[in-house]
């Protein structure tokens, strides 16, 4: 053990300095940091293996702040550490600033975003996960929270998976400081339940004073002792803890001290003090090589055939794990419906199974995305709707996770609308910088697939359950952004812009509509976002400005206002745009029978049509 | 109990008929019904208290298949109730029928449609929070559990409320039939690993052989004594019991049987049975009164003040609560940044705090409303996105939930884009049958909580973290589907419209405007969904077709789809409309730096109407 006055004078610094920060910020959390910084302070000083002038190296400890607020206490580390100056700490929150209210990959040392509660050790499994079974890298994944997240239920998700995948290089750190933001906790300080929980998540739980260093540093040596079991220490602690008017006070949650409160404090606390802790190098274990890579195969469909866009997905994904040595997959206990299986079944080392956990698959999606892998995730696209915050916050993180969402829309028939995506392209459009794509047939699917591997950000694909018409030959190029016109003609009355399911039926209105008389411009909007406004447009022009959206989703958020906002702009909008989309909630029957009962089969789309002109 | 040999001929019947509607639906899951048949049996038979001839009843007990693919099992047991007919029963997942594939509404001794996992329980809890502590009425909840779903967190954030608030009124009946979707689950028949964390989430467990009918009659009579915590019977199962071929066999699950298998299973079972068992009648007790009612006195805000919208909302909840006593609130540990507090203050008996447990904070409200209450929840709105997929379910449902989400937006400040809400209009538009409000200030809000509370469906507010200036007279009528008109000259060159915080932005932007000699009008669309397209077709017509929508959102899916939405229809666009909304991720700083960092702040808004003109 380091030298115990040593540390009781870092974390007395870490105490000052979350004070400091925030009062000059006007805002933040000093009283949540305060409680662990003896914790944090035996952590950096001797336990973490880090070297923070080369956060890129792969033997680095993770170090994850799942109670985000507590962010004076991590960058006061990261001064402590010597990584930041005293000065870049004072800018804590302001504009411009790395030192966001919450912690972000603005700064290096920091995997992802969080802030939003419950978030981090579901995110830490992913990056355990990697440690373990990929990379096989002794580096270990610290996870400090918060006790109120312990009420998020993907707290219990991440529980359950760690011990399931035997996780013993994740350490959870509970910070059982028995306030919230708005008075007590569920649980208080009543920390053997929380050990009891833990135990029955099947990890080991040790129960300490969480201001006592000489217990802290024992649990901690503990706690990195593999055993096939990973480990969560249960710390009592004191919100505010060293300052008389802070510690164990109510009322205290997320302010910020005055000049005049912050100067008592720090009295109170011995003073400023400028300790620069240089922790414990890394290992310099090297990575368990990768699978090699290989040429891209991917799967080609015959003309005249049909095959579902979920089981292309499949196919194309199998293919790119045989490509791609970096390819990993999770799923949600739907592989089978979702056709990830295929996956599995090829590379049973690299995929994960989530169970019925969707937050926790984005979540290790995610995790695996911070340790370099292209992640692709999977399950119903109606359940992607459960890991939304997740979603939200990986598209915050500026990490770079595929996803993919089966059986959308009603087209999915039987089963009812507990199933049906309806909402998901709206929910996907509304992330930060990402990338909505929804293919109609199985060599596309294939294309799109493999596009989303080298895309950034979020990039999520919609499938469909039927089995549909393959209509491109397998060496076609979609590139990301764009479109395709599979219907044209110098007589074109109006456009039809459809994207999977719709653009059959559409394809279909289009023989129905050519019988009458009427030709009608078809569009496959494959990308819903980015969307190929430049195609729209022309057809805009040269089609009568009579535009119809179709689409297997609400009306809102989708593809047709994905149509109308690709005409948005400076430019005049000289056009008739007629949304047709599911209105009303469904309820079971066959496909045929649901896409006809909510206006968006063939025959609704050439009435539609009929009508506008 | 029941004649033994009475309930295992009604057991038999059970799996029967789950075998039979799937088959002739040729889809559904009879070996997920079958496991639990038992179950059912001797719960029909011995212990449920239920009138099916009157489903109103406020007696009866509640039956929830949080497992709801097993609805082969439920329509089975109201077959075997005489709630169904036989006929009826084989309408199973038809197009038109009530029998859909997982349970809905549609039938009415069905609380809420399940069908995604892990929601059947949390809403259960708000179910039984009704009956323990408002209305005082002796029903129980039943919660029919799949293995596979403890896998989701929600399972575990109700575990915690439900014996938090000592909910002896509720009993889960985990049917643990070890055979997930695509093969074990987790933790297979390891019912000790569920018991213990069953009791350490609070709960009696009782383990039980859960085709052992003496020892499932004895367990239910345990489990509805009253003992201050709630009870969970894990009852160890075979998937597909009692058929050779089916039981305990993978590659099963959501599979129905040929006509041959069908016929081969059915003899194995011993035929065909049409028993009609009348369960227990439910007690005659009588519901605690509700709190009287009152004139509603809304908050009233003068001119030249400012209030922050998210405290209208609380003053305007406190108000409802004193004018009417079915108005109940639940929020996720946040009711001092809500505001929702002052109404926790004033009434705590109305009053559930559900912690850092959105999901469960969500469920609770349906729950409630289920039980006739008119709930509230709320939360931040960027937190609104933990819950989707229940906020999802219970617009599928068809109940009545108001939500309120705080904090919206960049202009939140200084906490950083963890906390800011930039979807949630988008995410709430897409919801069926939603209604989204955004009010820009407090009369108009408080008027708008009102409204809420007489609005069917999913009602969704967006309040803002900064005080606004009051715009309107405490006696202003703002009906759900108009706007304002709160600019306009007949020299109007364009139209601003905003909702919210950029309400006020655009009203700065004016007067910028205005001293360079331009007129604009401005909208303010505090109902973006219903949006009012009249007005804005209005102002299109006579401010020359220019249009700038301004919104503290991502561009995708908020207020600007929402205007171009209104535009669409078979009448011809001749306007221009340009967007101005958050199109990167922001960071933390002063409200007015990041609103202008966005370019949605009053500069932003006069540069893009000059650019446009």
């Amino acid at each position: 053990m380091a030298d115990i006055t040593q540390l009781r004078e870092l974390a007395q610094q870490l105490r000052v300095d979350s004070i400091r920060c925030s009062t000059v910020a006007g805002s933040g959390h000093p009283t949540s940091s305060m409680s662990a910084a003896d914790l944090l302070a035996v952590l950096l000083g001797d336990h973490l293996r880090y070297d923070f002038a080369d956060p890129k190296n792969p033997n680095n400890d993770h170090l994850i702040f799942s109670k985000g607020h507590a962010s004076p206490l991590l960058y006061s580390v990261f001064k402590a550490a010597g990584a930041i100056t005293d000065e870049e700490l004072l800018t804590f929150r302001k504009f411009g600033s790395r030192l966001q209210g919450h912690p972000t990959p603005a700064l290096p040392w920091v995997d992802v975003t969080t802030g939003s509660l419950g978030q981090g050790l579901p995110i830490g499994v992913g990056i355990a996960l990697s440690g373990k079974y990929l990379e096989k890298l002794p580096f270990r994944v610290w996870v400090l929270l918060g006790d109120s997240e312990s009420a998020e239920g993907s707290i219990w998700e991440a529980m359950d998976h760690a011990s399931h995948y035997q996780l013993d290089n994740i350490i959870g750190i509970l910070d059982m400081n028995r306030l919230g933001q708005r008075g007590e906790t569920d649980l208080g300080w009543n920390s053997a339940v929380y050990a009891a929980r833990i135990r029955a998540f099947g990890w080991r739980a040790i129960e300490i004073d969480g201001h006592d260093l000489a217990q802290i540093d024992q649990a901690f040596a503990e706690a990195v002792k593999p055993n096939g079991q990973p480990t969560c220490i249960v710390a009592k602690t004191l919100k505010g803890r060293g300052v008389s008017f802070l510690e164990n006070q109510p009322g205290w949650h997320g302010k910020a001290l005055s000049p005049e409160q912050a100067d008592q404090a720090i009295a109170e606390l011995g003073g400023r003090r400028n300790l620069v802790v240089k922790p414990h190098q890394p290992p310099t274990a090297t990575a368990a090589p990768m699978p090699a890579n290989h040429p891209l195969e991917l799967p080609s469909y015959g003309k005249d055939t049909t095959i579902a866009t979920r089981q292309a997905y499949g196919d194309a994904l199998r293919a790119l794990g045989a490509a791609r040595g970096d390819v990993v997959a999770v799923d949600g206990e739907v592989s089978n419906s979702t056709f990830a299986d295929e996956f599995a079944k090829a590379f049973p080392d690299r995929f994960f199974e989530m169970f019925i956990a969707e937050q926790q698959m984005v979540a290790a999606a995610v995790g695996l995305s911070v340790r370099h892998k292209v992640a692709f995730g999977s399950t119903f696209a109606a359940f992607m709707s459960r890991a939304y915050d997740f979603i939200r916050m990986a598209a915050i993180s500026h990490v770079n996770v595929r996803l993919c969402g089966s059986h959308a829309g009603v087209s999915i028939g039987e089963d009812g609308p507990s199933q049906m995506a309806l909402e998901d392209l709206a929910m996907m459009r509304a992330v930060a910088d990402s990338t909505v794509l929804y293919p109609s047939e199985g060599n596309q699917t294939a294309k799109l697939v493999a596009a989303m591997a080298d895309r950034s950000g979020i990039v999520y694909m919609r499938t469909t359950r039927e089995k549909t018409a393959v209509l491109y030959p397998p060496d076609e190029d979609f590139p990301i952004g764009g479109s395709k016109v599979v219907r044209q003609s110098s007589s074109d009355k109006a456009t039809v812009v459809a994207a999977g399911i719709t653009l059959h039926e559409s394809l279909k209105a289009y023989e129905l509509l050519k019988a009458d008389g009427t030709n009608v411009r078809v569009i496959d909007a494959y990308s819903v976002k980015p969307f190929d406004g430049s195609t729209l447009r022309t057809a805009v022009k040269e089609t009568g400005g009579n535009i119809i959206v179709v689409e297997d989703h609400w009306a809102d958020g989708g593809l047709g206002d994905a149509t109308l906002e690709a005409l948005s702009g400076p430019e005049k909008i000289d056009a008739r745009v007629v949304k047709l989309a599911v209105r009303s909630v469904p309820g079971s029957g066959k496909p045929a029978e649901l896409l006809h009962a909510a206006g968006i089969d063939a025959d609704c789309i050439a009435k539609a049509v009929r009508e506008l002109l």
